[in-house]
C-alpha cells in the first residue's frame, strides 16, 4: 500500500459531515460494509443521534455522532488499549480542499494523538500545516490516493497473464464497480477458486490494504498502473477482478477508465449501473444521457478491441445498484436489462452475485478452451 | 507557458545526443522546423560535421557538432550580443531518465550560464543537483511538461464555444499531429480566418510559447486540460486547431487521447498516419496491428459519440507522413487511402495542407448552417 511500511489498520472515526449517506460518502459507507470491526462512530451533526443500519440499512449500532469531541469519547469507552485511533476522511470536498471546519477538526484530532487517511486528490502529507502538526504528536498523515513513483508506461503485457481477468465497467462513476468486485471475489473464493482483487481507487486501497489510485496516476502512466496492479493480483491466481472506476461516456473520468481497459486487457467484464439514474451523475453532466445498456455493452466491448485484435474481450453480466428502488420495481429493472442485452443481471448486494460469478466462470472456461487464441 | 512570467525565449543549442533523425528527436526536428531563428546548432556526435539540411532535408546550415564545448564556440561566433543561450533537451530516454553523459553535460552548460529547457517527465527543476548549480549560475530551468496546479474536471463546456474545433488525432504516436495542426493554423490565417493553435504537449508548447502538456497531467483532470486549452484558444477565433497526443489503439497513451476527445470536443478531427507503419511505434507493440484507415475513422467517431448525442463529431480528412516515402509511392498511398475512406488526404509538409483547410472549412460551414443542432 502506499502507506509507511508496517502500518496496521487503526480502528476508524469517520469524518462525512453532511454526507453520510449511500451515495454520497462512498468511503463511509464501504469502510462500513467491508471492514464494519474497524469503525467506531460516524461524525455527521446532520444524522447525529442515529445509527449506521438507521442511515444505510447495514452497519448495525455503528453510532453518528456530531462532533469530534463526541466521538472520542465514545472511543474511550469502546475502544481497547493496543489499537490506534485514526481519522478516516469519508467527504469528497469539490475542487479538492478542504472546508474550513474539516481542516480545523483534523487539526484539533491530529493534536490529540489521531492519526489521519485521506483519499483526496490533494495529499494531506504535501500540506504545511498537517505535517507541522502530524511531526509535533507524532502520528502519521496517510494518503490513500499517493501513487509510487515509478510506473512504467503500458505495454499490453497484461494481456500475456495465464491468470482470467475480470474488469467491473459501468455506465457512470460511483454505480458499484468496486462492490461487485469485492463480492466476485469473495463468492469465487468460497467456491474453491484462487480469485484476487485489484483495488484501483482509494477506497478500494483502503479496505482491501494495498493497490493504486488510478485517477491520481499521471495520464501517460495510467494504463500502465493499471497494467502492474494487474499482473501483481495476477501472482498465484486464477482469476483477477480488476475495480473499475469511471465510465467511458463520462466527460470528464473517461480516460481513466480507457486506462484501466487498455491496462488490465480484461477477457471479460461486469457493467454495472443505476437503475434509477438517467444520466451522468452530477448537475454538470445531466446533459450526458445514459444510453440503453446493450449499446454501452457495445461500447465497452468496442473499446477493447482497439488494442487486443487475437481474442475477443466481451460483456459477461450486468449489476445494478438498486438501493434506492422498491423491490418489485428493481426485479424488474433487472429483467428488462437482462431481456434487452441477453445477459444475466443482478443487484450483487440486494440479491446476490452468484450469476455473476457463474458468467464469469463460464466465460474463463471458454477462454481455456480456445487457448493459443491469446497472443504471446 | 509554464515558465517564468516574461522570460524570453533564447537561442537555443539542442542537445539530441545519438537521437538526431526525423523520427527519434521530434522536439530537435520541430524546433528546426519551425524556430530556425532560434537555433544555433545541435549536439549529436554520431552526425557531427554534417548540417540540419542534410540529416533532415530542412533546416540549412544549422550545424551538428559532436560535444557541448564546440557548440559554445559556435556560439561565440554567431549569438549575437543581447539574445541568452540555453540547451534544449532533444533527447527522450526510455524511462525518463537522463543518461550520465547528458547529466554531466547539462551541468557544464548550466556552469557557463546556459539555462536548460526540457520536456521530460521528470523535471529539471524538481532536481536537486540541477535546482543547486542553475542557482549559483543564475540560469532558468525550464520544464514545458509542467502542468499548472488547478486544472478542473472536464464538463463537455467545450461544446458550448461558438469556435469550431478541430483535433487532429492518429493511428499511433509521432505521426504528424502537431505539424498538421500548425500548418493549418498558417493556412487558415493566410485565407483571413481567424484560426488559434492549443499546444498539448512539450514541443507544441515550445513553439507556440504556450500550452499544457496532457500526457504530464494527473488522468482524473487531463480532459480538463484539454477542455481549458480549447476554450482559452477559442477567446476571438472562429476556428481552434487543437494538437492531438497519441492514438486510441495505443495500449499505453490512449487514456491521453481519449482525454483530448472528451475535453476538446472537436466537430471536426483530421487522422495522421504514416502509411509506412504497419504496427504500433517502439519494441513493444509490434503485436498492435494498426488497421485499415477507414475503421481508425469510425473508431475516433464512436469515441466521440459517447459523449457528444447532440451534434456529430467527423473525421473530415487524412494527413500522411510520408518522409520515409519515393514520392510516386506516396502518391499511391494517399490516393489508396483517399478512395478507402472518401476523404481528402495529403501530406502537409510534402504536397501541402490545403485540401485540409478546405475540408475544415466545409465542415465549419456546414456545422454552422445546422445552428441549433449544438447542444446548450
Amino acid at each position: 500500500m502506499n502507506t509507511p511500511a508496517g502500518l496496521s489498520r487503526p480502528v476508524f472515526i469517520i469524518l462525512a459531515e453532511g454526507e453520510f449517506d449511500n451515495e454520497t460518502s462512498k468511503t463511509a459507507a464501504s469502510a462500513i460494509r467491508y471492514l464494519p470491526d474497524r469503525v467506531q462512530c460516524v461524525i455527521d451533526s446532520t444524522q447525529a443521534g442515529r445509527t449506521s443500519q438507521q442511515v444505510l440499512g447495514f452497519g448495525g449500532d455503528i453510532p453518528v455522532v456530531a462532533t469530534l469531541e463526541e466521538a472520542l469519547e465514545h472511543g474511550e469507552r469502546s475502544a481497547s488499549g493496543g489499537i490506534s485511533r485514526a481519522i478516516l476522511i469519508g467527504i469528497a470536498p469539490q475542487g479538492g480542499a478542504l472546508p474550513a471546519e474539516a481542516r480545523a477538526l483534523l487539526l484539533r484530532a491530529i493534536d490529540v494523538g489521531l492519526s489521519v487517511w485521506g483519499g483526496l486528490h490533494t495529499f494531506l502529507s504535501d500540506d504545511p500545516e498537517f505535517s507541522a502538526h502530524a511531526n509535533q504528536a507524532g502520528v502519521a498523515l496517510v494518503d490513500l490516493r499517493r501513487p509510487p513513483p515509478d510506473i512504467p508506461v503500458a505495454t499490453g503485457r497484461a494481456a500475456a497473464s495465464s491468470a482470467f481477468r475480470v474488469l467491473t465497467v459501468g455506465t457512470d462513476c460511483n454505480v458499484g464497480k468496486m462492490t461487485v468486485s469485492l463480492e466476485l471475489r469473495r463468492l469465487l473464493r468460497e467456491r474453491g477458486v484462487a480469485a484476487n482483487f485489484a483495488g484501483t481507487g482509494q477506497t478500494g486501497i483502503l479496505i482491501d490494504g494495498h493497490g493504486i489510485a488510478v485517477d491520481a496516476v499521471v495520464s501517460d502512466f495510467v494504463a500502465g498502473a493499471a497494467e502492474r496492479l494487474t499482473l501483481d493480483a495476477a501472482e498465484g491466481a486464477d482469476i483477477v477482478l480488476v475495480e473499475g472506476q469511471g465510465s467511458l461516456l463520462h466527460p470528464g473520468y473517461s480516460p481513466v477508465t480507457l486506462g484501466l481497459l487498455h491496462g488490465a486487457m480484461p477477457q471479460a467484464m461486469i457493467l454495472c449501473w443505476m437503475p434509477g439514474r438517467p444520466s451522468i451523475y452530477g448537475g454538470n453532466y445531466d446533459w450526458v444521457t445514459i444510453p440503453p445498456l446493450d449499446q454501452v455493452v457495445r461500447m465497452y466491448e468496442e473499446a477493447m478491441s482497439w488494442v487486443i485484435p487475437p481474442f475477443r474481450s466481451r460483456v459477461v453480466g450486468l449489476a445494478a445498484n438498486t438501493y434506492d428502488m422498491p423491490e418489485e420495481e428493481a426485479r424488474r429493472a433487472l429483467e428488462a436489462a437482462s431481456e434487452l442485452t441477453g445477459l444475466p443481471a443482478t443487484d450483487p448486494i440486494r440479491f446476490g452475485a452468484e450469476p455473476l460469478a457463474d458468467a464469469v466462470l463460464a466465460e474463463s472456461a471458454v477462454v481455456a478452451a480456445a487457448a493459443g487464441g491469446v497472443h504471446k
